[in-house]
């Protein structure tokens, strides 16, 4: 029996009922009929996107997970399955474990099983993580119309605000670290959302003052907001929460949405930050004055 | 715009019609009425599955790509989408467009659009190439039954040559080498017999004295395996047909089938090289007598 076997049949034994149906050379799925596939993939690679020396190997692979999962999300899909390829060095085969205990907690908090994956050695520690998901009622990035409003889920900046202060070797505030290792996928939020007729959706991955830019163009249309607005993490400053992406909170233009409503079924808000125009771009402002954010983030400018 | 964008709308450039519905969150596809959907994930990673001294960053994509899309193989599925999560180091930045021709061109030869990617920054350059197909009748490691023949496609034993003669500081023989760096998934072919009435398939990835005890396991049945028929790639060795994986062909299990017409249509033999009997195993014989493999491929094992 070879390692990878030992490996994948410990992590099978560590997930439990999370996970479904590994063992042949590829997962078979059902797609609920009348809905369409969703699929998503995404890299968290050692000292890019985390550092071991700032959270524990289970908060690696939650991280990872939650952070494919939300992609899921920002279609308003559900999840069917995740895929995972690891690429685990020798010196840390002893963390391998544990970082399939916090992709089995992400998977479990979404409800997603998971169907199978590969594992393969290297030099860099890396989780690729592919998930798949189905939707009656897909929201894209090119959907927002003029005269929606523009909403974003939860508060912004906390996992930037903790990468800035692990940067300057300080302890991020709680609240900050807690939202940069278990984001939380907002997919029951975006399901209510888009059955209430939100016209478009992303995930905060780039931070707001990019993202926003990318459903701008998507939707040939003007995103117009109000940074005074933004709901920003307790330890977080208004800066993290437009330039620092991660948090993985959504941000959805619609109608206008029952703010109240969201808020008591789901224990997070539900902010109005601006409104969609007619034109092209993301415009911010302030206090009624044109403001230009710091610019978001880009894993390939930082080397 | 990101250097990750600009790298991104390189590649769709490059791609052409090959790439499709690229630039949301996550990508859709449609399943087929009556179908299931199947997923495979494969990651190939920098000296590990190759050298970059013995291929060239077209072959690495074209490898990367064409082993993904053989699990899809391995379970008679066709293909509807590839999404890739490339790990790239700065020190390869200008090789990336190469890979992604590489990535091109092996979708191209077996009909699947890419449908999405990741690019991460990284130490290691990697691709995991995560792959959806759909399918009617899905053919599983579980399905060999007694009685049954047990069926190869293609030759083996080219890809582990290469890689034997690269160790040795030589050049392989081409056909070995083009086996390495071209593996052709058997999609068409595996349809072909799963519509014949084929009851189980595994892709040769670990290598045959490896693979057949997986469907062995996975049937509760015993593969009895002549060795002396095995169609052996020229310029390897049975060693290498037996012991080395990644040639990406199939085996499997199926009543007789008319293997010349197979050839006929596909123009690659499709070779019977033993029977499915009760028990339990894989079992090899040479001309009559006990035959013991050297052991399969394990990357882990490796290191």
């Amino acid at each position: 029996v070879s390692k990878e076997a030992d490996l994948i049949a410990s992590f099978i034994a560590r997930w439990g009922a999370a996970a479904s149906g590994i063992g042949d050379d590829a997962a078979v799925l059902e797609c609920p009929a009348g809905e369409k596939i969703v699929v998503s993939t995404d890299s968290s690679v050692e000292n890019v996107h985390f550092r071991r020396a700032n959270i524990s190997p289970a908060d690696i692979g939650y991280r990872a997970a939650a952070a494919a999962l939300s992609d899921l999300a920002a279609m308003a899909a559900k999840p069917l399955g995740l895929v995972f390829a690891l690429i685990l060095p020798a010196r840390l085969r002893d963390a391998a474990n544990e970082i399939a205990d916090g992709v089995g907690a992400a998977v479990g908090d979404s409800s997603c099983p998971i169907v199978g994956g590969n594992i393969s050695s290297g030099e860099e520690l890396s989780i690729t993580t592919t998930v798949i998901g189905s939707s009656e009622r897909i929201l894209f990035r090119s959907g927002a119309r003029p005269g929606d409003s523009i909403y974003v889920t939860g508060s912004l900046g906390g996992a930037a605000a903790a990468v800035a202060a692990w940067a300057a070797s300080q302890e991020p505030a709680p609240e900050c670290r807690e939202r940069f290792v278990h984001p939380t996928p907002r997919i029951p939020e975006a399901l209510w959302l888009a059955s209430r007729g939100a016209t478009s959706a992303i995930d905060l991955s780039d931070g707001l003052s990019t993202d926003a830019w990318h459903v701008a163009d998507a939707s040939n249309a003007s995103l117009v907001i109000d940074v005074s607005k933004i709901p920003v993490t307790k330890g977080a400053t208004l800066d993290d929460a437009l330039s620092g992406g991660e948090d993985y909170e959504l941000l959805v233009t619609a109608p206008a949405m029952d703010a109240a409503e969201f808020e008591r079924s789901f224990g997070i808000p539900l902010t109005c930050i601006g409104k969609v125009a007619a034109g092209e771009g993301a415009t911010f402002r302030k206090n009624g004055a044109p403001f230009t954010p710091l610019s978001g983030f880009d894993h390939l400018s930082r080397q």
